[in-house]
């Protein structure tokens, strides 16, 4: 309820359409549904932050998580859970005949994505071979949400090589995330080779002293080349967001 | 030195214009001058990133900085040091008569900012009285790269109705830096409110397990509003750069 | 043994009622019994702290806690038992029959709770579903000790409209106990709209940076709506009792 | 505004007194101040939360600490800056002659305090000499919001009998400010001797392990003494304003 | 071998009894014994530092923990290991047939402790149940190593009454062995009340922030009560062997 | 007050000598006085403990030392206060003519030491020239107590043959006290050449990793020669008070 | 390609042997090779750097390590992967034949290794028999890369016999790997004695404060003897590759 | 004394031209100098480990400093001090006039550095203009020990080409010295261009969470590109003295 809908209710007030008390409580209505087993669904929250509810699977059982998908994509004709791990998807399979499932990145899709805003496309860059899983949840989210993808993978930065060699490739997307874990220098590195905004994803690849991607956070935090910015370990979620946001400023 | 760039250097070795030694070493050239005081100076740095070389004043003398300003300043019109303590601002007076310094931002700008691509607005918002000076870095680095700014101050969640009161304002912008020490609540307040990206800067205002900054790191790493990225601790700068980024994206 | 009761032993001893060897060995004297498994009993802690003994599961075989729950309900009518993770939930309901297990707050209960001192109403408030658990250890605690609860769950932060809709049942209430992971926004927030004591129990909720609940911990004491006081990381039951004692000061 | 204040606006709204538009603009009105040195006073924070608005000195000039004392004082005839060291408190008596300082708590305090509700007494225990800034300045704060305070100081573990000899006068109050530094033990052992709520303070006071005060602030966390609740370390205005909350609450 | 040992061999060289490459041999000779599956014994330890080698059974296979504690009881009579969980215990069951398993406690001897100095007694002191079997594991290598052992458990100072009814059995011992987990009080209380030197051995009992031990840890060593001595988190055998040698101190 | 003395009272007031109420009071009775300056003196403190009340000088001014000097000379013939700085050295000698300050060691000593009980001597060893200060302190305080100390400096494991070199000095004494800092691989060594208990004490000797002795703490803490126990960083006192009250063990 | 080659191709240009388009597209080409399974080979990484690439098995499948380790022995004749645990190792087998598994230091090496530059003996020296793993680790890849190896184990500094016995052989090599746990203070004292490079191994063997072996790194950094470098926590690879560089240096 | 000493000590032992108890004094003399200011040199130290003793000069007095140099210098005609602040170096001027300060390095020399064994060239390469002292430091200290060096500065990864630019000269030298703060990308980058030894120096310039150069540390051990070693944060003397032993085992 923006600023001109606050007007229409008054209006409707004033012209004795709406009685105070009902306009009151419809002041303090609640815009969500109490879905089977205690999931609360916010259907108006895409309409105050352009981004659908997005299920967080690692703390719900499957039945959760499937009762969530099933309510919003009844509204919105498709629906997604992250952190959905292997012994969650099989159950998830069984109450939801429909459901997609991608393994790696440890995602459930129901239905269709929703037509959404254009977006420009989003580049997603990976360092190493065991980053692909934050980076193919980033790109399969970026994707549900409207945006099309370049994924660019295995261009760390001790083979440097590999990196400029998809330079121009990297170029033709409009926002960039770059998946990292151990040193994670990639993104320190394609900072000062491209214009583009950036936003890093520190992955808890490692061990020793790397070993929970502490490190990897610490070191993009730090990064010389200005004007990248950080989400929290593995959150490949969180990046495609912010990119889909990014990339639909863009008018394409 | 782009492909096209490379294309016709080759193009003049066949054509024997350019011999391959020369152009060997050309390949190698470095596209920067060696100031006074051992600075090193990245002419090429906007061409390759779209934001120019900004000094970090912080591990540098008063001297280097004058120097580094100077140089940069000379080709570009306009320079911007950060981490400009009172000691040094006054230093650097005395060397470049023509410096303004921002005492609270602690930035010191000589010259005219030169023309910079087109940028949609940006709205820094400010959550305590104490985050000021890290926002006023971040607003005034954000309109020397070209952007107009919206300043939104002392808008902390304890006080609900503040925030509220300007969201509109927010909203006028295309991009959203929030800056925020302590607890760091506001941002994931406000990525419930908006649909813009959003950068937020923790501060390190604080006191016993926030005296540094890394409670409010922490807590903008795991805002569950999706889509927030983050900077470094007190990094305006990063912040600015981040944003023009952005918001030279959206076509005005 | 306070006070009056020093007296009268002493008037004791000096009517020769009791020898002043006898007298020592009392005041030395114990008030706790050795049942099996080694677990040692306090039955006068109600008496000096107003909170029965509560059994601390985590660290005790199911034979232990049975041991424990008998012994405390054999005096006080029911006895509680926290940490009774599945597995021992199931050992304990073949070795007490009568035992009540509540599977999500992970508490097991033995008897009828006993006649407690009145206590006033005291609001659950839980910020995501994942906090649930936590937040229903707690009611349950509270409701163990005597006092009436009201539950407002899933009120984060990213929606607030959910949490302004619940105000006035959370204003229904003396104390509130807000129960928050990942960055633990909620009570900033809310302790800028209520006048109650307020305590806060961050949850491990989370991942990343997020993932032990430091950083729930952290914003919890850091911030700045004052007057907020924290329990550790998922301690439900700490919080709980400390709500019931300021309960119980409310004349109702 | 509370859900009375909405329904009567509607009212007027309705009988054509208020126009919608007028009535839009006031849903958003602010209801606090700019001064002078841009500190925002926040004039219905006691209204909302029952404590007024206490001016956080550490990241605030003398010159704005005065501005905000005049301005919170010019309403309610008594207001009161925290963190105020030796420095600023020389600066502020220049600038404000009537402003009283405690040097040690580090409070300053202009103006008389307003009457407020009546609350229940309150003790501030000690554990050592080196703890005595917190407490005092948490008593000072509690004395201010209308509390009685009873002090007990210097009643650390080591010796034991101090600690007892203090019972019935800790007795005396209905909720209890327990300072403490270094191990922490304090509480620990009070929390097992009195039926009261607690309310524990870490402090700084320490060397080696201890020296910033985590492990004062850890171990409180963890006591075994069900029902202790923290604040932040050094925070003895957090712990005054939870206490003095509690202690109203009792009917005397 | 010791100095008096050098200026034998050297006049046995000096006699001729001895070459001087022989000479050269043995004191560079290896008083040790390598035994099967690669573990080094070092019968000469406790000849320098009166205590015997103790198998440290974590890193070790149950093979390996076999071998060393046969090899041992060769020369000595009796060996110990330490840290055999009970699976490994279960193996080591099964290759050594006469070896004794202390199951909570974690260890396995083998053969007959041999005869040891006197040793005066020690008594090791528990605060909660959970805190058993790292006392249990200091009692048991402190009875090894020869010194007689008073136990007495479960006197945490949430009810100090318990710990102030066993202070005479703990004054009964020459030095106390203090073991605590979660804020670990326990040695700061006791060391105000006795006169004997004390170790405290933090353990990892706790959850939230004292979940590892580094708290209680961090809590010992800032203990106001001066001349505790702390040893690593769970570490009842280095608390163990410290207290035995101050033991054979004492003339008895 | 022990057992006997309760005993005693009991028959006083069984025979009429002394009333209840005065009994009462009286096993309530401090057995401390306060002095000036709000530090309160334990007069009973070394009755209890073995080891006299030592002013803690870090968080006192130099007025509260003196007193608290003064008031413990008054009663023991001497008095001893640390981590007196420079600055606060040079106050103290002004308040207290006959006051005697070891500078390196930051301490101050009034008056003479009084009788103690007879201790065995001990070793204080050094392992670099860094860590002499926090050896001095370890030193003096031991002399205080009574104990002699023979001093062994500078025998860091860089050159072995220096600590080989002295092993027949340490070996004189029946307790060793080893300062070291950043690795302190000291005591490791030492532990496995001799039979002493051995109490190490981490200093905050370092730069990078070790600046604030962490790593020297958590690697004595870790020191595989077992029998080792440790204080807190740079805590002399602590090693010295733990030391006498052992070397008191050994009746010489 | 470096520089001799680029300056070759540009001739080529110049000849019109190779079109500027060729030439610019080769400077681009990249010479690595996608491998079923997503693993890209670096066939280059040999020439640039003189380590070919070893298989990082930690991340990778079965499938992954089987495909990576046929691709890289296809070009070289043998290649190795790291961090091949016992249930991958027995997929491996299954998959790969001839592939030869050491288990304990979890490496797997198909086919023989090439013929690679001479290299000087290397030491590895080794602790404890638990850091026996991470020590065979690094011997095998050094021996792997071309280089021999002296093993000498279990000469920890609690018995410093053992490791005196033990220099000579040491002394033999020109490069010394030292792996240690707990306190790490082997490398410490090995570095007075010795004037090769040392490569020091921090290994997570350990519990309490030392666990995981940032207790053993730090110390490795902060040893006093100059002139030791570190690898991560359990990096027997790092160690074993750059002691190899430096072993090739040495014209034997 | 080595192996061949002690059998010619032996010998003259047999031959009656030594005594043994000569002999067992012998063995046990120090090879050190006590001198003023209470600081030990140790003359054998470069016999025993090719490298002088280098005085610490961070925790040191001036005159303690001084009288180290002057001794060490007397030996061996040059000696060097580390960690010399401005106000030391001011003071150590005073004291010893010969000495000669480099100030950006914090180093102190007095007289000629002696002939040393020949050393192959070492490049020290620093990533920013902030890295210079630490880099200035390791540099001096490989010259002061005989080797000649390289400086490549300010070729942070930012700026990829000005590295590139330089790889001509860094291949140059056979033992390469990285210097890097912030997030310290450069090693990584480098370590896969070159195949030489490389040495990397975390340095504690940045700010937020790189303020200690922590992150940096960590991001240097966790670099994939294999064979990097790193020493402790800002330690250019342990580089340079590492460096020093690697580039004489190449014969030139």
């Amino acid at each position: 309820m923006d600023r001109s809908d606050l007007v229409k209710l008054l209006d409707d007030v004033r012209a004795g359409v709406t009685s105070p008390e009902v306009a009151a409580r419809r002041l303090g209505e609640l815009p969500y549904a109490e879905v089977a087993q205690a999931v609360v669904i916010d259907h108006h929250r895409e309409l105050r932050t352009g981004i659908p509810e997005l299920v967080f699977g690692a703390s719900k059982t499957a039945a959760q998580i499937a009762a969530a998908l099933t309510e919003l994509a009844r509204g919105a004709g498709g629906a997604l859970a992250t952190r959905v791990d292997a012994a969650k998807a099989r159950e998830l399979c069984a109450l939801l005949p429909g459901v997609v499932i991608h393994e790696a990145a440890r995602l459930a899709i129901l239905g269709q994505a929703p037509m959404r805003p254009a977006a420009a496309p989003i580049a997603v860059v990976c360092a190493g071979t065991s980053d692909l899983p934050v980076a193919e949840e980033a790109a399969l989210v970026a994707e549900f949400l409207g945006a099309s993808v370049i994924r660019v993978s295995d261009v760390g930065v001790a083979g440097l090589h590999r990196l400029l060699a998809r330079l121009d490739d990297i170029r033709g997307a409009q926002v960039v995330i770059a998946v990292a874990g151990m040193e994670a220098a990639l993104p320190s590195v394609l900072g000062g080779l491209i214009d583009r905004p950036m936003i890093a994803v520190p992955t808890s690849v490692g061990y020793g002293v790397s070993v929970d991607g502490l490190v990897a956070l610490g070191a993009l935090l730090s990064a010389c080349a200005p004007g990248i910015t950080v989400v929290n370990i593995d959150n490949g979620v969180g990046a495609a967001v912010a990119a889909v946001k990014i990339a639909r400023l863009v008018r394409t």
